[in-house]
């Protein structure tokens, strides 16, 4: 099959790769439909992190399923399946706990199995990692929201769950990525009275808009701090949503958080650290980290498709495996927000 | 009056100061019964803070009300009251949000203010800060646990309640002095089935024992964590209460809380970083700071009076004011776990 690979900072090719088979018996093995490139693939692209070269990339992907093993239960040939960035056995400790992102036996898919971006994935552990998508026919807007469910949506709503949003909220989003821009649609969804999106971008701030910002904030820094505290008369927000993984995206977002609240935070971390004096004397707490995307897609799912979220309008840029190095480029060079590749079809 | 003054690093003593007075209509004055010695106190004095040379100090003290202002309504002459250790005017958006430690009129006792360790007090907005204990005749005992609830108990209390403390919970604690203590009270208050203490003080593990710990780890560092982890089959703890303040201690709470749990954190941070890494790919999270004592002191009250709870076996070391030099160094050389000064009579 054809796959992408990983051959060095910004060198990202098309290889031909064995064919997944069923070598477990809770495997299955789901032809790709949809995949697209994550925010947090942009580290080892930029040589940030370090990754394998020759290596399968990318963790987010819809598809059919082609074979299952033998102990498979829930999951059958044929099926269409949304699997979440990283796969859980459904039994472990963790998973129980609902955090199956720390499952004992899981792990990010293209981190020693195939990646999410090239033609079929192996998929161990098909009962505890997929989760079927009911019905068929599907519009070409509902195939790009039900591809965010495999990360950046979960995403995002983990952020928001992480910060404690609740009905009438006043909720900050630093970051205004894909996730980011997730965030302010969770935060909605959850019943934040007021969303303040930060972005001096005027695409990404016509999208936050459209999912319900209610203000933008276009500052940044200290400006920044100064212009959410001015908004919320000086006490700070309920909830600030830190969708970044940087110092001062950490920082903003502990500074414009109102004493006692909490900072939601998923930006991928690249070696920050955050000092605990201005959180200590304040009362703000911090909680996040890797979304349990798997317990979160079920009742994003439904939301999906009923049409009441939308967030498959964070792809736009798309195109096809071929022209894989672009939608990196693409996201690198921040012309665009999220690459989509249509791998395949329904 | 007789108040203590800091007159420098380890160098405490009594002075004159003068009598407290009524100078705002909210204010009232406390003549001081006990007082006692925080481990924040051991900051400024071994020179870690700096602090006002001459100045007075102590914020833990509960006394007699001898007189208030014209505008104070639910406070009285006579009554008898907890002071928590800061002031807090009951009437901003932090205080109505159950964060007094975050008033935006309050402080600290001893800031700008008369401290706790002497003879008498001007409370400021004395409606909003001030709590009347119902009865009288106390026992010594009693008395004790009621000063506890100036702070250390609703410290313990706060980092308990931070780290999501609830039945059935496995609780760690770490810090094994007066805070980390009564948080092993308020953990197993909250139902916690397991509270695993970790102290290698004798007479401390002695405490946690009495107060309701069922495991005492008396490993540091690396061998804590190992310690910690086998005891709970690998997992961590529900909760971890970080009572100290240290990169050390913040490390092992970190270290143990198992994935999607809380740290609840008290420890006065001397310039503590956190990395975020270990925290975000466990999920792990960190809520906590300035107790809001003003909050907590009412629900803890009850249990203190009708003997469910006896924080007030923290302190181990009584002296007078005369003494007070003696009450600081016996903590700081870990002498005394806590110091308790008699000041007045009831």
């Amino acid at each position: 099959m054809r796959a992408a690979v990983f051959n060095g900072p910004r060198s990202i090719e098309i290889a031909d790769r064995p064919d997944p088979v069923i070598t477990e018996p809770t495997d299955a093995v789901v032809r790709v439909v949809l995949a697209c490139v994550c925010g947090s693939d942009l580290w080892y692209y930029r040589g940030i992190f370090e990754r394998k070269i020759g290596g399968p990339i990318g963790h987010e992907f819809i598809g059919i399923v082609e074979d299952v093993g033998l102990e498979v239960q829930d999951i059958q040939k044929g099926d269409f399946v949304i699997a979440p960035f990283k796969y859980s056995d459904g039994t472990c400790v963790h998973c129980l706990a609902g955090i199956q992102s720390s499952c004992i036996n899981g792990s990010a898919f293209g981190d020693g199995t195939d990646g999410g971006q090239g033609e079929a994935v192996r998929v161990p552990y098909a009962d505890g990692t997929l989760v079927k998508v009911p019905g068929s026919g599907y519009s070409e807007e509902m195939m790009a929201s039900l591809l965010t469910l495999s990360d950046v949506m979960c995403t995002g709503h983990h952020a928001a769950v992480s910060a404690g949003v609740k009905p009438g909220s006043v909720v900050a989003v630093v970051g205004d990525g894909a996730v980011g821009l997730c965030g302010v649609i969770a935060a909605k969804r959850l019943g934040a009275e007021r969303v303040i999106a930060l972005s001096r971008n005027p695409a990404r701030q016509e999208l936050a808009w459209k999912f319900g910002a209610t203000d933008v904030v276009a500052e940044r820094g200290e400006a920044a701090n100064n212009a959410v505290l001015e908004l919320t008369n000086g006490v700070g927000v309920d909830a600030a949503l830190e969708c970044v993984g940087t110092d001062e995206s950490m920082s903003t977002a502990i500074a414009i958080a109102r004493p006692g609240s909490l900072v939601g935070y998923v930006g991928v971390p690249s070696d920050v650290k955050v000092r605990i004096g201005p959180m200590f004397f304040r009362n703000v707490g911090l909680r996040g980290g890797v979304a349990p995307a798997r317990a979160y897609i079920p009742e994003l799912l439904d939301d999906v498709l009923e049409g009441r979220i939308n967030p498959g309008l964070v792809f736009d840029f798309k195109t096809d495996l071929d022209d894989i190095a672009e939608a990196y480029a693409a996201m690198d060079e921040r012309r665009a927000i999220k690459s989509l590749l249509q791998v395949g079809n329904l």
